[in-house]
């Protein structure tokens, strides 16, 4: 079971234990894998995992596309794998990545650089 | 509009312009400030985003529990708040936090130290 009707190839022993969204979808963390700063947040069903892992390219779901998505095909600014982790309860994946240029469509280094909100009120 | 029907006192400003998903969350990734170590992923409501911005203490809304959670105030792991940042599309948020002790319940000091993907297959 996926949780989408896309066919993946993702091996079955980490299919069997990850936990999808209503959507099929899990929340991946795309952080820099020597700095420690996190870069941003996709999304991720089975095969975008399987992909991620088999081609050393972060690959994402697009909610608003529909579609695969590696991270830089446009724009160059690609996330080279280094790792990648479930967390306890396998429904978010941490990846880390050698992220080329920025992360951020913007051009920003990461996609948090540019909304910090006030504390206290 | 929050997305759920739970009042709050979030800055109209922020809620204005705070992207949620269907079921009016948003992910919220905690990361130790000063290590840059990614500790766990939790998801919040508006009310539980006004909670972390106004009470130094990280406040998620909890999915299968269906209530607010302050962590830490079971298993005395609290997330001291540094920052709260969004991201470049607001449905996104990054808390920098001093976490005390171990962020996971397994008692890892985050949740991603347990399960490693092989890579490549």
């Amino acid at each position: 079971m996926t949780g989408s009707d896309r066919p993946s190839a993702l091996d079955p022993a980490v299919a069997a234990r990850l936990k999808r969204g209503a959507d099929g979808l899990v929340p991946a963390i795309a952080q820099q894998y020597d700095t420690g700063e996190v870069l941003m947040l996709g999304w991720m069903d089975d095969e975008a995992l399987h992909r991620t892992l088999t081609t050393g390219r972060c690959t994402y779901w697009s909610r608003s596309r529909q579609e695969y998505w590696v991270k830089g095909d446009t724009s160059g600014h690609v996330q080279l794998v280094k790792s990648v982790a479930l967390d306890c309860d396998a429904d978010t994946i941490l990846v880390k990545v050698d992220q080329v240029g920025a992360a951020c469509h913007t051009g920003d280094r990461t996609c948090f650089d540019a909304d910090v909100l006030p504390l206290g009120r």
